[in-house]
């Protein structure tokens, strides 16, 4: 989504600056987030959900019990708003109004519908676990029929996105730059620990590369 | 809010096993949070914003530009669904069925109001900043008069609350148990890297113990 083009509702209000609308960008921050919250509404009160997705394209898909009040809503076309936020550092500023956050977030708008073949719900679902665990969907138990019939799979067409970026080290003013107060950044990252291993696990099962190097969520191959 | 009073919107629909209505619980999950996500409606859509946030007793505070629609919203006494989520781990299961993650989760509801009172702003200012990071607010330059008059502070009794939690390992099918698939948990932690000082840092200026052994936000003083 180019400049010039983009829908109104999309457009970054505060701090323009930040603001990214190039697609590239929007994709990447997506492609990397685990989580992302779903806002909505139902009997005109606004709801926020958390739940894993994935991008496959321009598609965002979520899944989960056809009994979820969220996905039955997005299903039937429901509209709604997706926030993927990665928080990068906290900017330690020599003034209190100066901190601020480093972060790269997206927001994408989208009516849903739901994906009823099952070939495209099974792909659908490798590349969501692909997506949070590359490599982890040839390894495992595929879904029997009746596990397939008991996901929900929705599709959203990404209408409307765009992203903001902080990054960098904090703004002050130019008086306190004198103040003898510790400014910069403290990095932070999702990071993973050693692995907990199930107490049945399958004798000598050892964990595979991909847990032991988890580098966090990737694009969904083909995305 | 305990389970017989808790309202109707509140009631975690799905896998109530995971459900936990108890407040000390929800301010605890709250507490522990960085970055909320705002779900509101505006002109008949929805929309989620993530922002930081701080939890003094029964309120949630959100702060920012005059200029954020968001928070010109709830000022006049919007609506907002305020999500708070902690992931705590991937679960590996046996099947892709049963792969899930571990997570702490709030989602709470209220209608903003403006705080006007300078002394409560800045009160206000003071604990979200110690909720990022505990000790900081002391140290640094207080806002002036003018930063305070650019910064709307906006509160949101929490009138509706209700926590979700998954914790322990994969829960397979027991025929999956014997499958030579390393199943367990990948438990994640947003951690703090070391930080970066600022290339105008006053001479001689420590990174402070705050920074050094940092453990993530906390509940606010007298929260």
């Amino acid at each position: 989504m180019n400049e010039s083009s983009r829908p109104p509702r999309s457009t970054v209000k505060r701090l323009p600056q930040r603001a990214v609308y190039d697609r590239a960008a929007i994709d990447a921050i997506s492609d990397e987030g685990l989580v992302c919250h779903v806002g909505f509404s139902c009997d005109d009160r606004p709801f926020v959900i958390p739940t894993i997705y994935v991008r496959i394209g321009g598609q965002v898909y979520l899944h989960g019990s056809p009994a979820s009040r969220m996905l039955q809503l997005l299903a039937k076309g429901g509209e709604a708003s997706i926030a993927v936020t990665l928080v990068d550092g906290l900017v330690l500023a020599r003034s209190a109004f100066h901190h601020s956050i480093n972060y790269r977030s997206v927001v994408l708008f989208g009516r849903g519908a739901a994906v009823h073949d099952d070939a495209q719900k099974l792909s659908v679902l490798k590349a969501l676990t692909d997506h949070i665990m590359p490599g982890r969907w040839s390894e495992v138990r595929a879904p029997s029929p009746d596990e397939l019939r008991r996901t929900l799979v929705v599709s959203l067409p990404i209408e409307e996105a765009s992203a903001k970026v902080r990054v960098g080290p904090p703004l002050d003013d130019e008086p306190d730059y004198v103040l003898p107060v510790w400014a910069g950044v403290l990095p932070l990252k999702l990071s993973a620990l050693a692995p907990l291993p199930d107490a049945r696990l399958a004798e000598g099962t050892l964990p595979p590369p991909y847990l032991t190097d988890y580098a966090g969520p990737q694009g969904a191959v083909g995305g």
